[in-house]
């Protein structure tokens, strides 16, 4: 990625401190023709402060027209171009429940189903069986033992499962083994390259293993696997900015996200409030704070307009409390949309602002879609949003004489 | 081109139906200072009505300056980087006269000359030989026949020609024969790669043949040929979109270009009145279509500004027909823009709306250059729009989990 070469060459330090505030699913839609989308209703004084101190615009955070999930979504605001670098489902799964992946480990989905005597898949989703139930037969798979791996198994919810190989000479590319039909056996793990084959061998021995402790389960007695996946690789926030990076977020997915580009997680805040007081604690032991804000999204999947309304005012009135820490570069995002008329992800651009000494005003005085559509930043794809922090923290040097 | 991988991992199947104006050279310039253009002088009601409900934008046909052919300006909104895929002269030229080109196909411009007794060119355009006359010549050429390769000789305009060879193991590499003076003999078609020694040896065969055919005709009596051509690799809508697509045209070239996309094409229509009979007679039986209107350009190129704008009221007048047929996505544009000032094809961006229930407000009430600078979509590179299509026709799965 060129942008990543820039950066390495021009990032340099000084003593500024850079906060980016994600609200997840920020943006929004009217829920009629003439209506107003969510944060235009939502009343946010002290972020149409900030809009008219900074500068705004829409970012992408893809391409037009393509709906990001939140591992793309992340890595865009983050820095790094969500089409060339790209989490393994596996990986994205393990870093959602907060496993943090090494660089040895290969992370698969499972999904435990029901075999019939004949060993054929009789029931896709193992009858259903609920979270306690299957917590309890992933306790059992800790008995799996594999001459020169490590194996992890953990819960994800009823019938699914995270599966984590640790070991010297793993390899992701391996095919999932689900044959996405019922009446006919999981398939083998085959390696989709050579360099997989001791990868492909250590799932199937685990495969083995696992059938034998289950074999008496009454739902639960087979699996398949899917999206094996080693750790991305993705340089580090520490190497490509320079930046001692913290994140302050409440759910185990963004938590890992910010882990997979080298944030250090810090302090246990359940409330948005208690992830300022988190802020505010280690303020002198990082130069860059992502915080993460998850109800904006969860509001909007639920189609809960006047509760996305709340939530937006929810994040603007802990913003005096940011402004106090007195950050050199204070940025308000998303990233990706998620309007409640849709209630799902989209792709429409996310309203953005960046407050610092350094900006340019664009005339704005209201943080919204609309306005920000007129703002500085005009519409821009959203990796580039860290070259702009960067600049603005005044933390890149010129480039070429 | 990394935009058609993320399509085909996208692209996902519903009922959804998606219409495509292109009105030719679309976007002009004001005659004069403080002037306004053809579309801001022109009536337009009803698609000032559409920009309100959709979305707006400035679509760069290939990149800021670039003026382009109807090829490329067509190639960029169908979702073809018009840098990466590109048609051969020949191609375009037997596309343009709608000759469909088959996968074992390689077409050149032929250009009548006059030599003389020394078999050196005395005039490069055979005297400027009227149609009536070079059509008659064309026939003769019918008698050519070269053993293992169909020929076809199709008139064009005046000295102009296409030949088509049709045979296995052709290939385009073949260089012009045209020396482009006159006191020298034409060349003979020689291979640019090797892969291109057949081809070059029939065309070779082809003049030869054709020259003692026309040995004793007074003005067109040799020729050169140029631009040979195999029809370009594209992939097909269906294969990349999912989409059945129909094009609604009236002009051979823009006909071309559409199947050359695998469209089809549908009616004999001659008048935008027809296209609209012909657009709801295939309504249920396509879920893209393509409807070309062509005299938006031919005024411009004209010089007719005030021949324009009627024109541009003219399409305005029909689209609550087709909105009468429920589109979920309804986009009016234009493959570039042709100012009446300029009487030519220029490089300015085009005013491009897009109108469906899921577009966010963006403020405009008037569909015009001036209104789509600031528009939601802002200004983007026309093979983006095909995105932005398929996202709002709800035909996209999310990128990432």
């Amino acid at each position: 990625m060129k942008e990543h070469e820039l950066v390495r060459e021009l990032a340099e330090q000084n003593a500024s401190k850079i906060v980016m505030v994600v609200a997840d699913g920020l943006g929004g839609l009217p829920m009629q023709l003439d209506g107003k989308t969510e944060l235009e209703t939502a009343a946010t004084p002290n972020l149409d402060r900030l809009a008219a101190r900074g500068t705004c615009g829409s970012s992408v955070p893809v391409l037009p027209g393509i709906t990001p999930g939140s591992g793309p979504g992340h890595l865009g605001l983050f820095g790094y171009d969500p089409l060339e670098f790209k989490i393994g489902r596996g990986a994205l799964e393990a870093t959602g429940i907060g496993f943090e992946l090494g660089p040895d480990d290969v992370a698969a989905r499972g999904n435990f189903c029901t075999l019939d005597a004949a060993g054929t898949i009789a029931d896709r989703r193992a009858g259903r069986i609920p979270s306690e139930e299957s917590f309890k037969v992933v306790e059992r798979l800790q008995a799996v033992k594999i001459a020169g791996v490590e194996t992890f198994v953990k819960p994800v919810k009823e019938h699914r499962f995270v599966v984590v190989f640790r070991g010297k000479g793993l390899d992701g590319r391996v095919a999932d083994t689900d044959p996405q039909a019922v009446g006919v056996a999981p398939l083998d793990p085959l390696p989709v390259d050579p360099a997989a084959k001791k990868t492909a061998e250590v799932a199937k021995e685990f495969v083995r293993q696992a059938r034998a402790i289950l074999a008496n389960e009454p739902k639960a007695n087979g699996m398949v696997l899917r999206g094996f996946a080693a750790k991305p690789a993705l340089p580090s926030y520490e190497e490509l900015y320079g930046l001692r990076a913290a994140a302050i977020a409440v759910y185990p997915m963004y938590k890992g996200l910010a882990q997979l580009v080298g944030m250090k997680l810090v302090g246990k805040a359940q409330t948005l409030d208690e992830q300022i007081d988190e802020l505010a604690k280690c303020w002198n032991d990082y130069d860059f704070f992502f915080l993460h804000f998850k109800y904006t999204d969860s509001t909007g999947e639920d189609g809960a307009f006047d509760q996305k309304v709340k939530r937006i005012e929810e994040l603007d009135r802990v913003i005096p409390r940011i402004e106090a820490l007195k950050p050199d570069v204070l940025i308000v995002t998303g990233d990706h949309s998620t309007p409640s008329r849709l209630k799902s992800h989209s792709w429409h651009p996310v309203p953005t602002l960046l407050a610092a000494d350094t900006c340019r005003p664009d005339g704005l005085s209201r943080f919204s879609e609309r306005d920000c559509l007129r703002g500085g930043f005009g519409i821009f794809p959203a990796k580039h949003l860290m070259l702009l922090a960067m600049a603005h923290a005044q933390r890149f040097g010129k480039y070429g004489a």
